[in-house]
């Protein structure tokens, strides 16, 4: 039995929506602890919502559940799913907010499994066509912490959907990517990963027209002010300025693209040129 | 013994007013499970407070306690107060915070009991004039969890306070109504409820010079940009934009006046006029 | 065993950081409450970050631990900490963010014990050199929560790094002081304390070219718009707007200067000249 259900979604915390939700999972499953991951996505940014469950739910215990809901269609055709994941859970819209989540089993070897949530017996009786982070996400996954299995759940489908999550391309001697995500401090976190560098620091990275040579160790590494690059606790190359935000000084935003090289011009430093 | 203590403030979250509260009640009642409402209410705005609590409680479990703090008197001669109102509770001040919930009990027939909050060993030592949050309301709600009744807590009393809900009023075949609230999406719940529309779905609304024909079923029911009415999970009729925000399209806010009438002009399709 | 971690950082609610580090606290000790202190300290401001630990701390049960991120010197020489501070415990970085902790425990006349976190076996495996809260901090406070001793966790130090939090000075016939803190309402909390009102309420505050009169005993102690003295909730004198933000109305931020002087010219009613 699963202790931890997480919740991501585009509600804010403006409103009671996530507060309410929490009720409803209380209601039904009250031995299960539950953590916020984050409910600032961007209102219907589902590769956002993607990306920031991607690069979390490695460090939740086997067996947590991963209620997520950036929905913009709800009450429309798309369906309300539930999926296993390798060792955890995904109870959320079937709009590609789980990809991350599914190439990263399947990466690791691990069956997928996802069924259609269609068996209203789990669900709050008369769910709204509006709010289906209360009237059936949040019964499903609290269910689920109670042992239900997915089978219970629904009926298994294949046709999920899945996004394109932007991947670098391969240009000359380096890579073409883009900024995927800007955090709180203006890091400028890019697509380009720890795979990409194969093991090289020597690198120099183009955004706008600022030239950013060598990867730094970490967001001090220098005078307040200076333009770093390093690799990030998720794994992807980013732009960082010590003390300050990098989106603010550069005018970057997510979608801004970068251009990784290898190699250092001979006695040049680390940092802008 | 209750299992569930909600908060809902207008705190903020940036200081950590909302967090030592938490510290009093789990001091004292460590066994209960809190939940944050909202804790954006809008600085002393205890209406917008109150109409958020009514949308909420119905989906938590009986025996909850909801301790609500806008409290523009805190200090003041204004009252702490204690309330059953039906299965649950609330902790706050008397300034009318529970005045959807005291009149969703009387429609259902239950009871409401209001006790002043006038016994001293239920509060912290020394409470301070201006931060009854923590030194009143959260150890007087952590005794409600741990099976103090109402009567040890304080007086009986009959002349709490209540706000006037601006209520729709009736015109020529339809309805006058306010935009009562405007969500994180910028979606605007207006005062006009399920029970307006009688069950029809052939209405016109009309929001300063916009003009909205038939009730759609989904805040995805329609291209990105379509303005759209529909009744919202709180069983409000709302006005959406789909993959939008109505507020930023209409330049509406909270109390702009609505104006529903029965009846579509036949072969108008729904949407914008 | 402790049964509360308190988590303070700079961190923000739009990522998942904060989520991700309860994810491995939950990992290693399931049992622990987590309590949110504050997310939304200033980037890499630690004095903010101090201070507001150092008003909320009181207010949790014994053998609370308390994990502090403000910390724009992760991955560089600054050590890891943790440390019992009276019947407290503190875990984070060694850059002063404990020091209102340490002052308050040396003036209850408790001890202050401090490790440098460095005994990997309690961090998380490969720890990144970006996020100490994920990789270390979490880890450590989970291990504390679940038993294990400082001396276990680290090296015993005693050159632990403290912050000058700024005091006032006399001045004839009073005190000069600062702004210390805007909280959510637009109060600003000084340094001016308690002991240094010294029991008198005919007090003179000037700030900027503002002066107000006497001590109230409420933020709403007055007609709305009105500017008001009191001592806040944690034991500052503060001067708030009745019903409104001093801090707009006054144009006033944090390092503001104000100087208070005792006496009130005979007559005088509170409030602003």
């Amino acid at each position: 039995m699963a202790g931890i259900i997480t919740l991501l979604t585009d509600f804010g915390l403006q409103d009671t929506f996530v507060g309410v939700m929490k009720g409803v999972i209380w209601g039904i499953a009250p031995q299960v602890k539950i953590v916020d991951l984050s409910h600032a996505v961007e209102p219907q940014n589902i590769l956002q919502g993607a990306l920031l469950l991607g690069w979390s739910v490695a460090y939740f215990p086997a067996e947590s559940i991963h209620l997520a809901v950036v929905d913009p269609g709800v009450g429309t055709q798309r369906r309300p799913v539930a999926a296993r994941l390798g060792e955890q859970y995904f109870v959320g819209p079937d709009n590609g907010l789980m990809t991350c989540l599914v190439e990263a089993a399947r990466g690791r070897g691990q069956a997928v499994e996802v069924v259609h949530l269609n068996r209203p017996q789990y669900w709050l009786p008369s769910p709204s066509r509006s709010f289906h982070g209360r009237d059936i996400f949040a019964p499903a996954a609290a269910a689920l912490a109670n042992g239900a299995t997915l089978a219970a759940l629904g009926d298994f489908i294949e046709d999920y959907a899945l996004l394109s999550i932007p991947k670098p391309e391969p240009v000359e001697n380096g890579w073409g990517g883009i900024v995927l995500h800007v955090d709180r401090f203006g890091n400028l976190a890019t697509n380009l990963q720890t795979a990409h560098l194969a093991g090289r620091e020597d690198i120099t990275l183009k955004i706008g027209s600022t030239i950013l040579r060598g990867l730094s160790s970490s967001y001090g590494a220098g005078e307040a002010g200076k333009l770093v690059l390093l690799l990030n606790s998720a794994g992807c190359l980013e732009i960082a300025e010590v003390n300050g935000s990098a989106a603010r000084r550069l005018g970057a935003a997510r979608g801004e693209p970068v251009r990784l090289t290898f190699g250092v011009p001979p006695g040049a430093g680390k940092g802008v040129l």
